[in-house]
């Protein structure tokens, strides 16, 4: 056996503590019920899919985990890879199943998905994304593109009360305005404009002018570029000033301005709606690009107050053409569930009350007792409390200093003139009755507290 | 883009719908809920190790799916593969935060594996796992081997009544009593031996002898080892029978008796203490053999009634070296849940009651008043009933058909002189004030039907 090989973390697998893992599995549990409550049913997908598939995204290609048989037959295996996100494989999904599908359809569906790209603070290469999409057959109606921002603007909120998440402010724009007015100015490799600007964050403006004067665009419009993505109002202000830097930049061209004038009346519409459902959560940022090249409407990116150097922990966008040959057309935000768990943990905003389910420690007393306190235990559990059994029938101390180091905060002890409970926080020691004692609410389970 | 890739299932990937996907996830929740009570807490890990850890065992290293980036830099990826089950990985958790847990450890672990095999029913390339396991610095007392299968067959018990799981019987055995058995009646290579007997339900008696004897196994004591695992009882009385086949085959020598008779003594106590748990639940069973070279103890496997044919849904043992050189000993069981829901799903024994989340559809009159129909539905929202709106002010017979599909029991008509609510089961409609109306209990939630 060669279980000898090196223990040691691995850059980018991210593993939490038991105590970590319930601020991870309270996150997800709380996205389940808000997505549920507004009709979103889930899937999951397998690992994996065909490696042409995945590979469609140039940019990611290389990021793809392939995956081969260890000691493979030739030729036995498909060429399959790991899923980088929830949207390639969801799209498949829908194609392989439209039949049996009920449309719209509304999914959320919680994986991890792998990336090997460089690992850094809130990147990681195997992570846990938690999505919502709604399709519809041939035609999608607008609301869509509010409704998704708005229910993921409430799990976002939700966070807030079960975990401590900070507050999420959503920044939203719309392909078409964009593309219109790049066209407009004469940009003809539109998808490398947007790839360019989509990296204003990290290269600054002028490295961005400078990556779209390498690829061919002029300095005039390069500058109405950056004037474009310099617009962010908190409500459809953004209009009026996208509309006289139409004038002032020079755009020009039919086609483009009404595919201009579409984006910027949808976006209107769309920042509204999301601030009417939920007041200063919505602006209307013109910056916003996505990296991505199937998304043809609304595209939204999410930052939490107070920690922007996290990057957007929830993001996505209107694709139309994506899924069966445009048949299908969409709209969908993943949440970047293990970046968030990660701030989350590594800024102790939360963290579990306790590393063990267990409420209570039971006692024993010798080992010929040990069925007695495991028929407590088994009294307490059918009442819904959590509780383990004393490893062993040591001294009393070292088996409430058992309890302690496990956060437990009360040890039962079994008697034959009647049980006793201790609270080992305040020492106080009580008679009891298993049928009957239960544990202050805030003690029965372990949850999150904020930090 | 290369998303044209043709679109087709992969063998041994299985994915549910929707409402079988509610099937797994009431599996997931019931065993969390069972397994939490009887304080073990959760943990994942991530979905890799390094090829030379997981490759130890040498079944296993033709299954194991190697990972690479699919445009790596040479030499830039440590060796990776998925995991095939989670004991290997949760052994090296063990190992890498020793110093931050506390001992014994009891865990819980429920996440995706994955195996190469060839797929067949019941048998995936890609499937769940859900384990347990106690593990011990040093000495691990042999309670906690009727521990950990009393815990599991409450939860497969548990499982009979959320999903209408069939009923599981556990067959067990000690590894001590086998290889003491064997020992004595003069087989030099006891793990293959042991690898032989674990095929005995699949090639039968004689296959095991052939098996054997090719192995360099005399004829008696090939006979020896099949009248051994020929032996099953629903409590303690194989032991007599065990002891009378020592005498009758023959064998012989002081350290292989003493071996033997510890295992008799301790699977005594492991069948009396999992049958006065759970009465009629556990037999003690010598055929079983577990493929597993690092058991040390007891060995579990567990069918379901009426589905033997399925094979083993939940199976462990006790491992006294696996873990960080012998110093962790532990114990384990692994609920095989993808078979399970698969036997569940296929055998129509359960099934969600509708394919999605909402228990009201609420309808939209007319575009203009989209937004009081979503104002109906987040009143709802908040009091934690879960719906969804229409998607287009459609004639309202399409749009109560649109909740017909999707197996949505209400309708809520927004109304300038009042809303209606219809149950479209019955037909019934009447006036509702969504601050005060509330959907029976059962139909609150999609929910798992048994049948």
């Amino acid at each position: 056996m060669a279980r000898m090989a090196r223990i040691a973390p691995l850059s980018g697998f991210p593993e939490w503590s038991p105590s970590e893992r319930l601020v991870e599995a309270e996150v997800l549990s709380t996205l389940r019920d808000v997505f549920a409550l507004h009709g979103y049913g889930e899937i999951e997908t397998r690992a994996v899919e065909p490696i042409d598939r995945l590979a469609g995204d140039s940019d990611a290609a290389k990021e793809i985990y392939a995956l081969n048989r260890l000691r493979a037959e030739p030729g036995s295996d498909a060429s399959l890879g790991l899923h980088f996100d929830l949207t390639v494989p969801f799209a498949r999904y829908v194609e392989e199943r439209q039949a049996h599908l009920a449309f719209p359809f509304r999914r959320y569906q919680i994986q991890k998905v792998w990336r090997g790209e460089r690992p850094q603070e809130g990147r990681f290469r195997e992570f846990y994304q938690a999505d919502i999409d709604v399709v519809a057959r041939d035609v999608l109606p607008g609301h869509f593109e509010a409704e998704v921002p708005v229910v993921m603007a409430r799990a976002l909120a939700a966070l807030t009360g079960t975990v401590g998440a900070p507050r999420a402010v959503m920044s939203m724009n719309d392909r078409r305005l964009v593309e219109g007015f790049y066209a407009g100015v004469g940009i003809a490799d539109i998808p490398a404009a947007l790839r360019a600007v989509d990296k204003l964050a990290k290269i600054g403006p002028q490295g961005v002018s400078n990556e779209l004067e390498a690829g061919g665009v002029s300095a005039v419009a390069a500058e109405a570029v950056l004037a474009l993505a310099a617009i962010r109002t908190p409500d459809a202000r953004f209009a009026a000033q996208a509309e006289q830097l139409w004038v002032t930049a020079g755009a020009q061209g039919d086609e483009a301005r009404s595919t201009f004038e579409a984006g910027v009346a949808a976006l209107s519409a769309l920042v509204n709606a999301v601030n009417a459902a939920i007041p200063g959560m919505a602006f209307a940022d013109l910056s916003i690009a996505r990296g991505l090249d199937y998304y043809t409407g609304a595209v939204y990116e999410t930052v939490l107050e107070g920690h922007e150097d996290l990057g957007s922990v929830c993001a996505g966008g209107r694709y139309d053409s994506l899924i069966g040959g445009g048949g299908f057309p969409g709209v969908g935000m993943s949440i970047g569930v293990t970046r968030l768990v990660s701030r989350l943990v590594s800024a102790g905003l939360a963290s579990g009350s306790r590393a063990v389910p267990s409420a209570v420690y039971v006692a024993v007393t010798d080992e010929d007792s040990r069925a007695a306190s495991n028929a407590v235990a088994d009294v307490l559990r059918a009442r819904g409390i959590p509780c383990e059994v004393a490893s062993s029938a040591a001294k009393f101390g070292k088996q409430i200093h058992a309890a302690d180091k496990r956060g437990i905060p009360f040890v039962w002890f079994p008697g034959a003139e009647g049980d006793e409970v201790k609270d080992i926080r305040t020492g106080e020691q009580v008679a009891a009755d298993a049928h009957a004692w239960t544990p202050p609410e805030e003690d029965l389970k372990a949850r999150v507290v904020r930090g």
